[in-house]
């Protein structure tokens, strides 16, 4: 198993838009939605009505043959897909539990007909369902979705938005949510849409850069800090969170969170550990694009344990932290988004959003060869426990 | 003066309100203003009307001496002192150039009456002006109080909001302004106040925990992300940028921000080196409270020359690139803000906001010993000019 281990690529953040979404994207007239691209090329996906023409969309996001090739070029083996966003956002509390239902029957049999991995009896296909998280959805129609989720066997989680329900993962109403979550072994992979609002990148024409580079890794940092600060792992411990772009901005500010926490008077004394310590019981992906990057967020999950109350002190410095933290990244690629620019970047060769997530993995200086391989295929296999 | 640099420490982010500017707070009747605290004890800060009842503020504020008191416990030898947000930008283009040449003499008469350094002929009090810097001012009013900051022999710098002149760093009328700030070798000090909307903080009451610690340097990060995405640095090379709170989040999203750069068609080909390059060529303070966050801002400074169009690779690999970058970083406290909380911490006893930035500059694993007295004194020096 471990030899297996050693020479795989699991790929935790490769997105899809199943034929039955893309659908219901294409019946819809107002954003979001996919149109006939303006220039008459294929489809074009609008997130947000007027902001731009959209982006193109193709075989890459529902075809799964398309998947496959991208993989095998980029000798990938095993992909744990999930619905990009917005998910499920724009339906109605009446439409949305079916179609989730529908959504994860879907992804199942993508992952179950899809092919083995050769020599092995893992699929190079596993998923994140999706949950009907609306406001006025019952409880009992959420939490009945997890259980279909954690019926199907290719379902090794669930995808989720920073709004939870409606009003962030702080709302105490996602309380039983967790618990369900908990309770069946899921793991939640934390993914932005809403960002930041657009006047805070003022007037210049930027295209998506800000909101992609900025506004995404702010809305995750804002939503985990919710989550921290609300006690949920406090009184969820087996809760599994694993956080988009390496985390986003939080690994960053997590020192002056608790900075910040310990300065207010009103929270000082509300949660039971430093805010540090639950930045290690979190899950990152390795969307970074950088070593440094890959280091500090693997150093902020590695010096949780020093920061529990009662700290245990198992390591210190940051090579050690960045070693131990490593255990809790896992690769990604963020396919099919990032594409290489045409006449900025070689269309044919290998796409840079993928090469420089992993060559950021080789050059962490505090990783072993193991912690490496780790990041690349191992940790997923064990945290999701495909084997 | 090497010897004595390696014994100093110099505090680059250190806040005043003068009295002449805490006389102008009193005599408002909206926020900003400073009011009777409502215990009876003191006065209090209100920064937005309705929010709060306030944060309390005293001498530690106007007081020189409280300020030197401070700097005695915690052995800090010189303060750049600053105001403290939100400077001017509550006054109207009539009346901010005049209060702004008057505050600008007052801090110059507060440093200048200071006491020297002992057995030097530094002073322990430098400082950054104020700039009238609001949208309906004429460019030539702001260029002259930058002439004024200029002559003023104990002024090394300016404080700037993310606002510039009312539309962002990325303002095309912001190019005079740069100019004259470049001409005159005035480090800006960049300092977020306004934070991002509060409703991406939600209901729950967290005090003001969320916009300090996420807020703050997320508004950095915009700020600074639109200064480099506007080109200003390829047109001014020379202009310093000094930024608050080490970048806030940006070093953690640089590398993400030259990929989506990359991989956007509008703006792939606008600047002259990929986005890292850019942080190489800007300036930090060390107020991140934690060694990785510190190794982090500091390689990302440090790799900036790898990722020039043409790049010279002068070092590689993250404690290299660490270690370089310190040259960049400088120790700061924040103070006044981040008082002990009485019940939480020993409020006689020596600030955490300042021992655990020291704490945090020791540990960074790539610093030399040179380095980390570099940081703490000798990059100041330097850079602003002092000896």
């Amino acid at each position: 198993m471990l030899s297996r281990a050693r020479s795989m690529l699991v790929d935790v953040h490769t997105h899809v838009y199943l034929p039955r979404y893309a659908n219901l994207m294409r019946a819809r007239t107002k954003a979001p939605r996919i149109v006939p691209s303006k220039d008459g090329k294929g489809e074009s996906l609008i997130v947000l009505e007027g902001k731009d023409s959209g982006r193109p969309v193709g075989g890459q996001y529902w075809d799964r043959s398309e998947k496959l090739a991208f993989m095998d070029k980029h000798d990938i083996d095993i992909s744990i897909v999930s619905t990009a966003n917005p998910w499920l956002d724009f339906l109605t509390a009446k439409e949305a539990p079916s179609l989730a239902t529908q959504l994860n029957e879907d992804l199942e049999t993508y992952c179950a007909t899809g092919p083995l991995l050769s020599s092995s009896s893992l699929r190079r296909f596993y998923g994140f369902g999706l949950l009907p998280l609306l406001p006025d959805v019952p409880t009992a129609e959420i939490t009945s979705v997890i259980e279909q989720i954690g019926s199907l066997p290719h379902l090794k989680g669930v995808i989720m938005g920073t709004k939870g329900i409606g009003k962030g993962l702080d709302d105490p109403e996602l309380e039983p949510i967790w618990e369900a979550i908990a309770s069946k072994g899921l793991v939640i992979f934390l993914h932005p849409h809403y960002g930041v609002p657009d006047e805070l990148f003022g007037d210049i024409e930027n295209g998506h850069v800000l909101p992609l580079a900025l506004g995404f890794p702010f809305e995750t940092a804002i939503a985990t800090a919710r989550f921290i600060l609300a006690g949920v792992l406090d009184r969820h411990p087996n809760l599994r969170l694993l956080l988009a772009h390496s985390g986003g901005a939080l690994p960053i500010l997590s020192s002056r969170l608790a900075s910040c926490i310990a300065h207010d008077p009103l929270v000082a004394r509300r949660l039971k550990h430093d805010a540090r310590h639950y930045l290690g019981m979190l899950y990152y992906d390795a969307v970074a694009y950088g070593a440094p990057e890959l280091t500090m967020a693997s150093a902020a999950a590695g010096r949780g344990p020093n920061y529990a109350a009662k700290a245990t002190k198992s390591t210190d410095g940051i090579e050690g932290w960045s070693a131990l933290g490593s255990q809790r990244m896992m690769f990604g690629t963020d396919h099919p988004f990032f594409p290489p620019v045409p006449g900025v970047a070689d269309t044919e060769a290998k796409w840079a959003s993928v090469t420089e997530n992993l060559a950021a993995i080789q050059a962490v200086p505090g990783w072993s060869e193991a912690d490496k391989e780790g990041v690349k295929s191992g940790n997923a296999i064990k945290i999701f426990g495909l084997a």
